[in-house]
């Protein structure tokens, strides 16, 4: 690692403290290094706070003259619910800026860079970019399409099972995997289930890490049969809760926006709802990352509706067995292997005795 | 690494020659140093063959007086094939030696060693013992148990799928994935499918590197109704074929047999022919060690009973969905996650595109 590598790499570690509070902005952060000193450090912190940078400025106590500033994403230079970071970077006499990742925004990609350059600073940029991008990889997606980042997440045993014959799943991984999880709810805006998944398991389906944030809970329900007592809708009230359904009868509605529950009338598709178009509504709440931890028939849907950006498959050292047993894609499933969904960038670790597999989907061509 | 642990390091490599052409003999390896140059080197090459101390000795073109060995696993001290190797050592004027692995079985280990002791020799053990261990996990269990040594090897997609729903299987992995299969098809003595496999894959079971050994065929067939027209029938001359069946009829196991194959008949256990009587019998025949490339419903009869002892799952880093495909294990599968069958000892490693995953089997009882 090189100097400036080691100094993104603590601007990045910083920039992860923002994990579920900026949604649906980026996670940035940001170092400045004076004489070979770290003498201010920031992140973005929460939605509608200050940006890393003015954080960072904010965080010096002494002169930042001369100075040079380390930050995950290109600084803002346009007006926002805060002034263009450019501006801050400028006045500070900073004088030389290095840049993880670049604007995702093609028609504004560079401008906040060229605004530096052009004030005399040096400007370095796609320090650890690989690494800067992956983290941003949910802002990245959502500024572009307007749709959530929707990451495909189960746990199975070695021989692909998520529960046994008889129905039985708790518990498939150990503590450490399932503790992993609980962050990625934090992290994650939605969290999406089936029908078939509440009527199995009633799950909660809230983060249950200290100080963390539950995520909008949405249940696809074609037919609008969500068993009213189940916890999703008990609880409609504390967490948001979102119903997506085919139903547009109104008095089948009622109910359940008493208890709380939003509801969402999507149009059909092969008999399920629309996921592609439940995606645009969610989008346009301002939801921009979706946990996706669906039963086999929901995951093969979001699969073949081309809705999925990435798979987190959790795999226990350990073996099942049954040809009854579940396994975490269903539906009708690919025809020839060459059909079957490919993942890119795949990466494998261990967390406590399981494995996560890491990948992002590749569509051969684009989803409907 | 310390000098003596890269030097047998070398002697691992060198005893992993070996492979395919010693069963049911262990494999080893050596690595003589004087005056910290190798001056010999040598391992088991072949069953009856010399042993891996005294190919090292005949490899030495200068004087052993005062050297030290590096030998993976204890050298032998009774007359069996070949004089023993402690006598070879003694006469070499070698000084120190340094052991990985000790002999498994009870009665003799530790014997050579004190043998080299008592002439006043400097004797170091367990240097890379796990790694030495490993490498002779097959010899260790036979010798023990005098049952083969089972591989339980699938290949499936992340999603744990051995097919696609159609049963289309041509490819899950990628080439690299495949060509490990081969090497593990010279490794190990025997390879086992049922008969399920013959009928939807016709396959020949021969292992395809150049210069390979083909493994023993073993076909699990309770009824005998291995079509005669299968690869495994009509090649039976050239590559040995077991069918593995209940069927006593006598008259019905002539085709067979004048086909080149050999009936082992078996008595049944719970429908099906039981697999641990099946285990002492090729035991009794020199078969150190198998391969289990079944499909679903053998995979789990071995697994329930407890002839399994090590699995290797090749996951390729793609999704085929489909409720019907089929998976690893299927048959009617634990009841509760408890019931599972846990892995001990996990390595994951990727082999080009793809994973592979393994683990010894962890019995909670002692198979029946």
């Amino acid at each position: 690692m090189t100097v400036d590598e080691s100094y993104m790499d603590m601007a990045l570690e910083l920039a992860k403290r923002g994990m579920g509070a900026v949604n649906p902005n980026p996670l940035v952060g940001a170092v400045i290094v004076k004489d070979e000193k770290v003498i201010g450090k920031g992140w973005h912190e929460r939605f509608g706070g200050l940006h890393a940078e003015r954080n960072a400025l904010a965080d010096c106590k002494e002169s930042t003259e001369g100075a040079t500033i380390y930050v995950t994403l290109e600084p803002c230079c346009h007006y926002g619910k805060t002034p263009p970071c450019t501006e801050a970077i400028l006045a500070s006499g900073i004088r030389r800026v290095v840049i993880g990742s670049s604007d995702p925004n093609p028609l504004v990609a560079g401008k906040g860079i060229r605004i530096l350059q052009e004030a005399g600073l040096t400007v370095e940029t796609g320090v650890l970019k690989k690494e800067c991008d992956a983290l941003n990889a949910v802002f990245f997606h959502y500024i572009k399409t307007k749709r959530p980042y929707v990451v495909m997440k189960y746990a199975m045993t070695l021989d692909g099972k998520i529960a046994t014959a008889t129905g039985a799943s708790k518990w498939i991984t150990g503590e450490d995997a399932r503790k992993n999880v609980q962050k990625d709810r934090n992290r994650y805006m939605g969290i999406m289930v089936g029908l078939g998944t509440v009527r199995a398991d009633d799950p909660r389906l809230t983060c249950r890490i200290p100080g963390g944030r539950d995520p909008i809970r949405i249940i696809c329900d074609t037919g609008l049969c969500t068993p009213p007592e189940s916890n999703v809708v008990t609880t409609a009230h504390e967490t948001k809760t979102i119903l997506a359904t085919a139903c547009a009868d109104e008095a089948k509605h009622a109910p359940y926006r008493e208890a709380g529950c939003e509801i969402l009338v999507v149009p059909k598709k092969e008999g399920h709802i629309d996921l592609g178009e439940l995606m645009r509504m969610l989008g346009e709440q301002g939801i921009d990352s979706i946990l996706l931890e669906g039963g086999g028939t929901l995951n093969f849907s979001a699969l073949k509706q081309g809705i999925v950006q990435r798979v987190q498959a959790y795999i226990a050292p350990k073996l099942f067995g049954g040809a009854e047993a579940k396994s975490p894609v269903e539906g009708s499933g690919a025809v020839l292997p060459s059909d079957g969904w490919q993942l890119s960038d795949v990466s494998v670790r261990r967390i406590g005795a399981d494995l996560l597999v890491e990948g992002d989907v590749k569509y051969s061509c684009l989803p409907e």
